[in-house]
């Protein structure tokens, strides 16, 4: 009676319903590795690299209870993600709760895993310091990397407490290891107040294109998107969500809320738009359930994985795809 | 010192705190049958259609409770809603757990005993299959009403489980039963995954037409009223709010949220713009208490039946009433 | 459709469901006074009184909300508590927020209307400072009464920051108008810091006895109840029950929770013992929902209510009632 | 690095952080069926014979989710649960959310087959109804149970609203069937209003025995478990525990709770003192997490899944053990 | 080890973390009283003016905890705040539960005592009639003062329930008394339903201008602040945030709630563009937080006292400066 | 207008209502060192040993937070505990998030300066991690000490994914540096399943007493002081109260929860009764307030902290002090 799905696909609501059965993401069957598998999901349950608000380390757990209710048929994009596209749940990291480091060489070694199965890694964090693992990890096949951030904050900071590795500083780690390519880079949604001058000229110091959150908000979801796409142009690249992009009402769930961000529908739309790119990765990080109410920030974020795996699926099919909503 | 407000209108505030006496909708006066009154609130605790999250049984009491703080003259509109429009609540159908079909009738014979008293029964749900009973009740004298829907799912399944009334399904039932004019109704603010591209055809098929989530936002509250005035013309209609139709942050209190939905200023200006249209029955649906915060879903459900209020009170006075705001 | 149960009964479930319909205490039948009825049930929603979390004004409506689940049969006392004995809920006294005297002013009327009427006044806080216009009512009939207390504190305190009147302060209250008789009255459950030694002796100083809480929890609920009944005889008692006295793991809404304090059985199994004195009055207080957690704390008062409403009953029937559970 | 533990075992905490992982019972490793375990965990998501606050279809998925604490080595008992004990996760039933019976027929299939693979079924539910199925599979091998029921209701109505099937029957059908031995059965921790004298009197008139909750608080666990052993003597019996047995303080997530029964320690010391009774299949049922608080009925729920593991397995072992405790 | 910051200035992060030390605002050195600084911070933790739900006496410390993630340096402003405008928490004042004007008096001569080191009181409230004794202590120099009130109610009733202080009569007793100019006063988010036609024409009568919330979200924060700047011109003015002006999505913890307001990001960016107008005081009221969930109303509230702080730092600088964002 | 109470002493509710003033522990006077002061406050808001729930380094400010309505006067030993005994609150340890080893060494050097002061050191945690630092410090003067640790866990691990500090390693650390006497030092109220027959004869093989749970909760509080004193005699001994010894119910705010635990009037008065004992230090560790439900952990966490103090100024106070509760 065990049922995960059929193969490669999840469960489907009419033959099982939603709220029944394990919680893997989207009810798609467990997997031991990436082998046979066009996307494979995995947890990175680590938030030692977070200076706030703890708890980020159930992630993986919450957005995959959340995201019973997605559904295999992308209604915007007119397409079955699962047709063509086979996935499974790998399950998590074994992280090492506290040691940042470690942590990373097996996010590191678990996505270069993946990726050596040409399969796609989809991460469910954890803080913002995992993206630096997976980071390592694609920069091998793939060279520098087109990163595209959702984010209230640039993660820019060279150490905090003498510490070199932690959500807090991951971008700028990822720029010292060459591991992406600052001018295809562009970082949406920032706001905030800062610690000093400097911390506001960090990105254009290293090269990386900024859309704040009000600009953002007032261009819309098209602008931005033409944006952002113009930036990667057909290079490889990595969507990293930071759910502290959109605004504490939409996302309470998280470590370092900020007031002011934009509504969950702007980012979706957002995110739907950039159809065409050709990401080799992405990872949606930063959700806090002790913080959450009724599980909408996890919801969230199980929808913009759903949305990054569409991105995954378009970009697969030739000729290239054009976004159906553009 | 019993007070359940003065005859047919709700407790003042000047002379009895909001926060005391028993909740009825707005403090209004109880009565046993819509007899001698305009409007007439009613509350169908049924939730045995719920496919995901159940709890909205518990949303009449929910928006009652929230009622508290609506007052009767309406700002917008610039009117008293209840100076010419006595109103009562009737308090709630006797609702049978589990047997959706017995709920039906129940709902039906009591909404059609309103409508026979020339009253407007405005029903606090309950899941969205109570709307169904509702339906056939008022197209007994009505014939098939135009359907004004919010929601952010069309309901328009045949089945799920081989059981054919549900929340999932009640606008397929009232459409196979004649209960509601296709070629009048309208659907805002569908969104989400779905199960098959069938799902995507379903509202096309069945000819009502769809105002999808993003556009909806992105067209604004005006233009969207306009488009539901155009479509429903002078025909008798029905108004159905699921409150799922907002966005999760905006009502987290609900069993099926979709993220990715507009804010409730915009629900509440677009249903102010329908100012002029004939509604003969109303409901708001979906509340689920249980999984709110601080009781904003059932403040924005008692707000809404609020104004599907005022918009019976305004298609009732003559000559036609010209919408305040437009 | 409107149903309130039964005259002078609680609406049975088996007719309807209990989470349905208007939420009257028990879902009994409201009434304008207490004219034929034996128990007349007052919401008194004022929290001005208060020194610390606000909140009390919501009790009442939270107590009739949990009060659904209460049935009319007792079970230890084998008895239907409305066969000889009507009752009804006759709503709430309207309060003047803020404004301390003017609400005892219109509380003692409230309860004085009910006492005139032959009935048992059960009056649902609240803030305790509203039991001194319950007793100030009750005396004017029954002279000086008996009080039980069950309470963390003593609020025995003459003023605090100059004011008189506050729930702090009601016990000192009575006893200076002379409505309590000390040597017939009885603190149970105090503990607790306090502000000098001064408080310590506060009790002893004006005659009340004290069972702390450390000795009823090891004392037991029998010993207890005969050490109450002892104090009290066959004098005319008033019962108040602030929702405080257990423990805030059993009582988390409420205003100034003390940790340390029985559990919920230890209380109610006390009471019951209780049986065969002859109250003439009783409140629940200190309820305050928005520190809840699931109700828990307003089903506590609700159920402490209805056992209180039980002892009026068994103390009605003669010849004299041996409790069944001794 | 997909882990779900050892073969037949738990995943170490050594080896993996428990808060890491797909979310199976204890982190067992997951099957499609029973076979080669001697112990199979099943969830039964269904909530549709619930009679106040709806919700229990979630609690397979939060016992699982709070199970991850448990490690495999029973204190008390002084033994490796699982070293002769090899079990898995079965994962859920496909329930019919409103269709008690065909619910009830796919719940007795599906623990049928466990049954039959002399495999242990310990089932999460889902309300109280789900037991029935459950009862129905054992009764096919084992013949009339012995029914060890925890629980503040007794279930034992005859129907409510016409329908025979639900959670307040279930006892009744199992009775009506044959499925347990009433002269071996015992009922503990009942209390609770009434709807009427007739309900005092169903256990007793059913040949049940019952300890209230007052005399089992206060008997202690000791004395309780003895005329538990005393009762069913070494019958092959059936454990079920409805969570609202314990104060609503301990279980908040429930849907029936009843103020004033007994504390965690004082269920789980009962339990354990059991050993050396025989059971054929358990069951925790009643567990709604959406009015549960930081998960902590949940976290009972899935210790007393994890003692009555711990029952069967020193049940299995030869010659008959002696608790270690007693 | 104790550290409250260096002289003026909030503790750096870098420093400490920010989820430690006591709270202060924004992790402010403490002072007795303002002599040394620019900027003091002062709670005023009264809500005895509060007409439905209370709690907005724990704003000020629930204020000051979310403060904690604010740094110095603004970033659209482009300035540590801190660099020329030292500042200091001062507490709170000893209000007076109940009694609004004593707590009035006292909160006028607190104000007034930073007034008169030439400091800018930055209120926490506590509930919007503390106020009207902000605004008596700098009438005392400053003369009738400009108020901009962001606000979802008016606050213009001349009495409630006989009381003529509170937090439905601020506005109504600050013209009576003089300490406002109409004329260059302003109204921002006003919407609701209405008691009467009575209280739609009070702003008008009174002539204060009001942008009402529909017109407040459709208009733009660019175009509403320059309604605001050319209402206020340069005279002195006090800048009031009732947290209810947003929708309660945003800040649920509050205690009138309306439905239909506006996001955050939009009424912060009004106040940034205010940059250049002369505030002589400022304060956020009416945060509960009882209702609020995971902090964020507290934290908004944080938020914009930080932007009113700014606010008054730019309009100190000279020669006059010119908003950077607009 | 600042007040942070009175020199040494907490500021009296009868001056400045509780909920006001900034949230030192009890309102005491903050202090950058111990020099005067017989009790000194540290927080030590440290979670980086956690291994399941983290959110213990927001304990600190919870409970100075809750601390708000302890009084100066203790009941049961009829004594002003800041009479001779000056306090001051120090603030907190700048710790370093994800760094224990040097978390450890900065609270080691803040203990010990306390320490060298005559100070005695009431430290609020943090996970209990962080009690190894003050071991460290105050073995300094007082050789090793008598260990009374009240917690449902041993903490006697080696090392957790090879790390040897952790909550989970804590105690085992200070008997490998020959911190704590063995023979004199206590666990109060051990339970839980265990990973392996290994763990369960740890603390055996390493010569502590343990009380396990049950045990504890039916020997009784009197037995149970007088098992702890006897143990400890009249050595230098340290309290560590780790707030998951109690059961979930009165802690859910913590992060590795245990049911079946004893309630909070059980571990208050075994704590009172250790009257006598000869204390050096203290401390409250494991209040995760992000799972507290109204506060009631943060309260419990912050009276036992008050408790302890007790018990050192009856410590100080010659002739030897008998506890007035024997």
């Amino acid at each position: 009676m065990y049922a995960e799905g059929s193969p490669g696909r999840p469960c489907p609501e009419h033959e099982r319903p939603r709220f029944g059965d394990i919680a893997t993401f989207m009810r798609l069957p467990t997997a031991p590795s990436a082998a046979g598998s066009s996307v494979a999901i995995l947890g990175v349950p680590f938030d030692g690299g977070t200076t706030f608000r703890p708890g980020a380390r159930f992630g993986p757990s919450a957005m995959r209870e959340a995201s019973r209710t997605l559904y295999a048929y992308h209604a915007q994009h007119r397409r079955d993600l699962f047709d063509r596209f086979p996935a499974a749940d790998l399950g998590d990291v074994a992280v090492v709760p506290g040691d940042t480091r470690r942590t990373l060489e097996r996010t590191e070694a678990a996505v270069a895993a993946i990726d050596g199965e040409d399969a796609f890694p989809l991460v469910l964090g954890g803080d913002h310091s995992v993206t630096l693992g997976e980071l390592r990890a694609l920069h091998r096949r793939h060279g520098p990397l087109a990163l595209v951030q959702f984010d209230s904050h640039s993660d820019l900071w060279d150490e905090l407490w003498g510490e070199p590795y932690s959500h807090a500083t991951f971008a700028r780690r990822a720029l010292d290891e060459g591991l992406i390519a600052p001018e295809h880079s562009i970082l949406v949604g920032l706001r905030g107040s800062l610690e000093s001058a400097n911390d506001a000229q960090l990105p254009q110091r290293f090269g990386i294109r900024v859309i704040d959150s009000y600009s953002y908000i007032t261009a819309g979801a098209r602008s931005t998107a033409h944006a952002i796409r113009t930036r990667v142009g057909d290079r490889a690249c990595f969507l990293t969500f930071d759910v502290d992009v959109v605004d504490p009402s939409h996302a309470p769930g998280t470590g370092t809320p900020e007031v002011g961000g934009p509504p969950s529908w702007h980012v979706l739309e957002t995110i739907r738009r950039l159809a065409g790119i050709r990401p080799v990765g992405a990872d949606v990080v930063e959700v806090a359930p002790a913080y959450d109410t009724a599980g909408i920030t996890a919801l969230l974020g199980a929808t913009v994985a759903y949305e990054f795996l569409a991105l995954r699926v378009l970009s697969g099919l030739s000729p290239f795809v054009q976004p159906a909503s553009d």
